[in-house]
Order: C-alpha cells, then sequence, then structure tokens
C-alpha cells in the first residue's frame, strides 16, 4: 500500500492495535513500549497479563500513528524481528480496516436480530458480508438489512458438498470471524479446522454444564437454581472450545421448559453480543483452550 | 401436649406452617383454607404452585392459631383425614418449635464461622446442638459459641463404626437437620439413608458443572468466566441432590486458582445461609429429585 | 355476553384471574378459595401476601372455570357482595382477552424494538393497537410490524391541544395500557390523570437516583460503578410513580458516557419488557405509591 | 535505607508498585516502562487508562526489582525527574511494606467481623493496628484478634476534643488508611481534612440514592426493588466522596425493613471488602471526585 494513501485517507489519527503472546521473559513491556514510541506512536490504551503459573505473557497495546509516512506493510516489517526475539505469536489490527463477518443461522432469530439491530445503530465495527442458512426462513430478515442471504441446504448425504461451497464463499469473501447464531448444524473437523479461533457460537447453558443438544431440558430435569449462556470458539470437541463469555439468570420451580426458553434467548443474545464487542474490538487472545479477555 | 401449656406460654399467637405436595386435583387451596378456618385460624401467608407437568400440587400455608383450645397433636389428628384423602404428602410445623440443626466440618472455618455469626445474631431460628468434626481444629470456634464439639476422627478402615457412634448421636439429639459446612468426607449410603433429604451440604460450583473433587481447578482449567457454589440435599449420587440455591460471581484471566478459592469462599456463605433461611423456615419441599422453594 | 357462545369458543378451559386488595381481615382466603370453588372453578395459582405493617391485604388467583353456564358479567355480579363485604379494590380478568395497548415513542428505536420483537413471537399476551409519536423517525418500524402510526408533533403552544387528540384517540381504542417506550415529553398532568396505573414509562436509571434528565451524564459524573433502569407507573411526580422493575451493570471508569449509553439500552429493554410480563400476565397491584409484584 | 538490608530480608524479589496520574501527553508508557528497565525492573502487571474527555493519563506498574543493590529511597529519587517532567501526581509502595490500617466501629459487628476474619485468613495484606470506637461493645471481639481497642466516647460537647485526641493516635500510628465499619458519627471537617483519601466508609445504600441517615427505611418506603451498598472515600460533603465499590441485591414487596437490614448487611460486608483490596493492593486513583479502580 502506498503510504500517501494512508495519509489522505485519514480523517484523524489512524490507530493500530497490537495483540501479543509469548513465554514472559524481561524487558517486554518496555521493548514494545519503545518501538511505538520510536515509530512515532502514542500509546493510547495498553492491557497485559502475566501468567505467572504458565509463564505466559499476553498484551493488547492501542496507539495513534500520528503523522507517519509509511504504511501497514511496512509496521509489521518493522516490528517483526522485535517479535522473532521474543518467539511471540502476534498481530497488528488497525482500527479502521473493520473485520468482515459472516452469520451462520438456521430457523431461530433471535441471535440475528441482535446482531443486525446492534450493526445498524454502529455499535460494532464489522462489515457484514453474508448470512448464511442451512434453511430459508430468515431470508426475508437478512433482506430487510440488505444483506446477502445463501441458503445451503443441508443432509446427512451432502454435507461434505455443501460445506466445501460454504468454505470457498467464505475465503472468496474473505471472512475474519464466522458467528453461528443458533446455527442449528455441527459443522465437520474439516470446517473447524479451516478457521482456528475464527468460529464463534453460542451455546445455551452455563458450559460446562449441559453439553450438546437441549440444555434448557436438561436444565429443567436437573432442577437448577439458574440457567446460562456462554460464547465461546469452535474447535473439533463440542461445546469444548474456549470461552469468551458467559451470564446466568436465576429461575424458580416456577418456570416451565417454555419459560426456560424465553429467558435463556434474553441472556444467548446478549452474551454472544458481549463475546462479539470483545472480538471484534480485538481485546481476545486464546492460549491453550482458554481466552484472555482484556476489558 | 396440654392445650392449656399452650395458651399460657404463648406470647401473641403461635404459628403453624403446612408443607403439602400431592397430584393435582379440584378444590386443595380450598379445602385446605377451610381446614384452618374452621379451626379458628387466620392464614398470613400462602404459597402454592400447580407443576401442570407432573400433575403435582404443592402448598406452604402459614396461620395464626388464635385462642384455640387444643393442642399441635390434636391438630395433626384433626388434619389427617383431608391429608389420606388427597393422598399427601405433608407435616404441619409450629414457628415457636425451633429446628435442631447438627452441623458438620472439617478443616475450614468460613461456612461455619457464617452460621455462627448469623445464629449469633438470630437470623436463623435453629438450635444448634453439635459441631461435629474428622479433625480437632475448628473446637476453638465451637467453644467460643458454647456449642458442643464432638471429634470422630475418620480413616477408611474405622469409617462405618465412627459414622455408626455419630448416626447414634444424632438420633439422641434428635436433629432435624445435619449441615455439611465444607465436610470434607463423602458420607457413606447407610449414613445418608438414615437423613433423607436433612442434610444439606454446600458444593464451591455451579452445579451440575465440575462434580467432584477440587472444582475451583477444574473451573481454572476449563477457563469459565464464573465461577458458583451450590446448596443441595445430599443423596447417594454424589452432588446429584436437589438444588436449594445456587449464586455465581464473575472471574477473569487475571484471576488464578487461589482468587477462585478466595471468592468462591464469600460465595459459598452466601449460598449456604440462603439455603439454610429456606429450609429453616420450612419453604422447601422434595419432589422427584427437585425442590420447590418457596420465596 | 351469552354463556353459550363461551362454550362453544372454548378450547380448554377459561382461565380467570382475580386481583384484589383490602385491609387485612380473617378467613379472607378461605372465602375467595370458597366463592371459587362454589362457582365451580379449579384453582391452578394463587399468591398472596399480607403486609403486616400496613396490615394490608393483596392476593392473585388464577383459576379454571370449567363447564360453567353463566358468563363473565354474572362472574362479576356473583363476586360482588363479597368483594363488598371486604370493602376491597378488586378486578377479575379473563386470560383469552387480551390487553390492549398503546405505545409512544420518540426518535430512539430500542425499546420498541424490542417490544414489537417480543410481541412477534408470542411472548406477550397483548394486542398492540397503535404507536403514537411526537416524531415520525418511527413509522417505518411500526409498518413492518403492521401496526397503525400515528403523528402529533408537540411544541410548548400545541401540547394541550395535541395530548387531547391523544387522549380521545385511546379512549376511542380502550387501550388498557400505555407504554412509555423512551417517549421524550413530560405528559400533563391532565393526561396522566385520566390514565392512573395505566401509563407505564422506562427511565434509565436505578430510580431514585438520577431523576429527570440525562441520568447516564449525571452517573458518569458521580463516578458510580454501575448504572440502572426502572419501568414505574407514571404519576404526576416526575420519576416518583411506584416501582415495577429494576435492573442495573456494572460500569468502570473506562466507560465513556456513550459506553454507558450502550450498555443501558441493553438493560432498558430487558427491564421494559419484564415490567410488561407482570402487568400483561395481571402480576401488579399498587397500594400508596408502591407495588407488589407477584413473580 | 541500607541497601544490604534489602537484600538481606528478601527471599525472593521485591514487588514495587507506582500509581501516578499527570495530562496526557506523548510518550507516557514508553518513558516509564524504560525507566524501570534501565533500573534492573521487570514489569509483571501494567494497568493504564486515558481519560480522552478529561485528557488525563492513570497508570498502575507493578515490577520486581530484582537484585539491584540501592533502597527505596534512591529509587523515588531516581524517578523524582520524569514525575517533575510529566508534572504528575505519584507514589510509590513497595509490595512487602503492609498499609498500615485503623479501623472505627459503634455497635454493630458485622463489617468488623468481615474485615478480622478475613485478615486473619490473610487475604488482605495489611496490618491492623487498632480498633476505635465511641461505644464499649465491640472491645471483645477486638480482644479476641488481639488488637488494641480505644474507646473514645463521643459527645456534642466532647467531639472536637476527643477526635483530636483520636488524630493524634492516628498520626502516632502513622495509619495508611482508616476504614469506618459502620461508624455511626459524622466526622468533622477538621478530622477529614487529616486524612484526604484516606478514609474508606461503607454507606448502605446504592449512592446516590438514599443519603443520609436509615437508607433501608428510605428504600422501604420508597418500594425500589433492589437495595445496595456503596463503599467511597470520605469528604466533607455526606455520602458524596469518590465511589471504590457498589454492588446490588433484589428484594420485594416481601421485605419488610427488618429484611432489608439482614439481606444489606451482608451486602456491606462484601462491598467493604471488596474496596479493601482494591485500597491495599494500591489499586485506587482519585480524580476530581472519581476514581479509577484498575481490576
Amino acid at each position: 500500500m502506498n503510504p500517501f494513501e494512508i495519509i489522505i485517507t485519514l480523517k484523524g489519527f489512524m490507530t493500530a492495535i497490537l495483540l501479543l503472546s509469548c513465554a514472559d521473559q524481561k524487558g517486554l513491556v518496555a521493548s514494545i513500549a519503545n518501538f511505538i514510541s520510536d515509530n512515532g506512536g502514542n500509546i493510547v490504551n495498553m492491557d497485559e497479563h502475566v501468567d505467572s503459573y504458565a509463564k505466559m505473557f499476553f498484551i493488547r497495546v492501542e496507539w495513534e500513528i500520528g503523522g507517519i509516512l509509511f504504511g501497514k506493510d511496512e509496521l509489521h516489517s518493522r516490528f517483526k524481528p522485535l517479535a522473532e526475539k521474543f518467539d511471540a505469536k502476534w498481530k497488528i489490527e488497525f482500527a479502521e480496516k473493520k473485520p468482515k463477518l459472516a452469520i451462520f443461522v438456521s430457523k431461530y432469530d433471535h441471535a440475528l436480530q441482535e446482531i443486525l439491530w446492534r450493526y445498524k445503530l454502529d455499535e460494532f465495527d464489522v462489515e457484514i458480508l453474508s448470512i448464511i442458512s442451512n434453511h430459508t426462513d430468515l431470508a426475508t430478515l437478512a433482506d430487510n438489512y440488505n444483506i446477502p442471504f445463501y441458503h445451503f441446504q443441508i443432509s446427512k448425504e451432502n454435507k461434505i458438498e455443501q460445506e466445501g461451497k460454504e468454505i470457498e464463499l467464505l475465503k472468496k469473501l474473505d471472512v475474519d470471524l464466522i458467528v453461528l447464531a443458533r446455527y442449528m448444524q455441527i459443522l465437520s473437523e474439516n470446517f473447524v479446522s479451516k478457521f482456528p479461533n475464527k468460529i464463534i457460537n453460542i451455546h445455551h447453558s452455563f458450559l460446562p454444564a449441559f453439553i450438546g443438544g437441549n440444555p434448557y431440558k436438561q436444565a429443567y430435569e436437573r432442577g437448577v437454581k439458574m440457567i446460562g449462556a456462554t460464547s465461546h470458539f469452535v474447535t473439533n470437541d463440542l461445546d469444548e472450545g474456549p470461552i469468551i463469555a458467559q451470564d446466568i439468570v436465576r429461575i424458580s420451580h416456577k418456570d416451565s421448559v417454555k419459560d426456560l426458553v424465553r429467558k435463556g434467548r434474553d441472556l444467548e443474545r446478549l452474551v454472544l453480543a458481549k463475546a462479539l464487542h470483545s472480538f471484534l474490538d480485538h481485546r481476545v487472545l486464546v492460549h491453550k483452550g482458554k481466552t484472555i479477555v482484556f476489558e
């Protein structure tokens, strides 16, 4: 990219965000702060966490890149030697570049409604490129928000083939994130492996309680006094992926399964929205099956 | 009991509480309300629940027995035909008769401290008759509150024998409730069967998540975003008994296992206290592994 | 109404709900239970509260009127003597008769969206007859749900006149409830007096904190660690009406006023929905500026 | 202090904590990180906040001072020029130096009990030097924990004089913090001015609701659906000081004022404990009547 383009398109300052994790070692914060300072940046936000048990270091830094005359690729190149010195996993994101999102749904509309409503309100810094479904029920809703709707009917027989087309589409769209907004199909291992830590699901229980199907019925039968919802990254272990957000609501003996579904719906919407906020603000790091979510 | 004694000892009115469950059928509330009215009582509190799925009826009624000239046994005899007509499980308690409690502890003091502190403040309408432990660490604390402390050291070899002595003691004391205030032994099937729905435990997780040992470590390793505590009746299925009260507290990646222990401790104290309040106010009914807790 | 019509239109049983309050006195529950039983009814739900400080009695009873051969008016006539004997305030509602609702809005769409979305999902047992606004921004949204939209532009000069027309419309529609879903006008004393305990507002603070305008800014400036929302009946004392539902969400020093607006929005939606559920299920009684909300 | 002493007394590393606030300006994080790095330190924790509205910068840095051969005073001297350059308010604390605490109480024991119980469990990194009271009721409790108890009886007439003696004692003890654990006296302006941002109170309402006396009664009369507790620094505006921690609990029409007192008591204990944790871990900064509390 031509650096002069950047300068022209900027209204104020361009903001960059570094997410980095590596083995804990001396001088990490100073090195990173100096790198930013030496490259003309001004730190506006820094969150850092040392896991002294795992001896790991995690950081999120947000800084204004004021008046610089080089582009993003150049910034990557300049930071690379430092990252290699630390043997770090890292990425630098730019606040003005909106992540690209695809949403998978089936028949329930509440999670999708919630995302679209917040999207329209500009709550999420995201570009929603497509809504993908194994049913056609929510095509109208997608239409109301002018978002392309793709129908991939799924059966036992055609699953691999249809997923292949979905993957092709998603790769073509170059999506940064896939949200399963109550998508009622289990994705194949192959699909999941194509998007590591890039698929977010909402499960309607406080995981690890009530893994699998019909968690509200499970909750009703166990007689718990609260139900929950959990948003997590999808891995190939069902409902075992890194948890991003959770919440609960109180219930009582008066609540039928139908009441749990109704009360849980509100929870699902809010918990998924919270997880999306964290992801889209580049606040989530993953390490060994767990998340660090900087608030 | 001699009815004249009652009249003499009463300061104001005597209050009776009926807890009853039976198959749902027509006219239950009216029949019960009439029984109370016909026997000179005045209802001050009525909670009722119909489980339309299980077709069961549950009720708690509290009434003032004003100026009656008959005793408790007579009240039982009079109610019995009605209860038999409904084929009901029932009991009538009298508010001025304090339930008798025994507390089992090991080494942790927080749950015990909490109960004793509330006891001293007269929060609980209860008589604490004994503190029983497999260790001697908390003898001093028992002593501070002038409550008899019994030490039954437990090993694999002597467990059945020692439990036998404990059962003997508890029967002699005629306890209405046993509280396991972080008692670190699993009670035998024989012990549990002697006190059905009369043993309350506090488990340090939001059950059914993290059953069994070391739930805080399990929670830490799973990376959940909240931890919980659950108070439940003890049955012979470990951590599977009817749940009385639950609550959770938020945690984050910053919390070590030690932090979870500290935060969870506060939760355990409050959740156990809440369950005790419900039980001691005669607000808990059990049906098929679940509780009805009238608030 | 012709009783034979009822029998014909009933699929299962017809359900009636009594809400009653009066000075506490002996035999109230028995009298009411007997009335229901004597008139062929079967109680399915009874909630009762005695305020021993105010010496007041409050009750909500729900019963199935099975196979009766008389209509609603007849039921009213039959209950009247009993109610008069108790000197009670009371009403009997019929579950199959949906309350009629009018919604007032200005420019913010979130509270309206939430109600309409739940309405479409059949969460609320209600008939929404009109959306009334002092702006035209939300006409399209009303249209999407096929609900008549009325625009009454309000200025200092025309307020009384326009409110007159609104009152006329509401009386013509015979509404049971008016919801102010972030309506940014203060209703006149005259308007409010026409609909006592029939106007529900959502205020974006945990009342009585931050009464009046811009509560999020007030909250930000005070530096509170949580913000709230309160749904209450409208009286002629601004934000002083009986509270139906409240909730809060945690905030921190990181949250700007804009963040509070965003977080509060979620709260407003849920708290208003909760208050509506309570009202529409006939669970709310008002006494001396406070509510009894049976859960 | 002689640096060699430090080295000798250290078991592992000595940890230092910097709390600093100043007008936002470029390069602050890098300068501070470099200072620490240049002086042989290793950052283990950094929390930072830029208030872009007030254009202020706040930071908390915790670092290990490994194997250094200079003392605390030297560290202060070395940091001073940097702080002056930024025109910052700042302090450096050392984790191994426990803050000194005095607790003021009257007759209620719950807040004191809670602090002492946690103190004994080593939850708080603090040294409790004295319990001061205008009554003698809690002398025994102080005694149980071997903490000196001072009785200063307060009347309208002797208040200034007695406070003078209290100030003298507190200055002699060189306390870092005064906790009002339900102390039922209003401190004079003179007293408060002697300990700016060093007096923490627990108020039994969700401030700013129900300022002043008897907040539970106020809450009962207003008919709120939740009650709260607020821990805040004491200033000369009653209940208007910077808020450190708040929480709420749900109540209903069933709760009498006595119930509110009981439920609120639990809240007061937890909220005060939370505020103490934050303060004693050096996580609280104050700016213009509000706190920044790093979690």
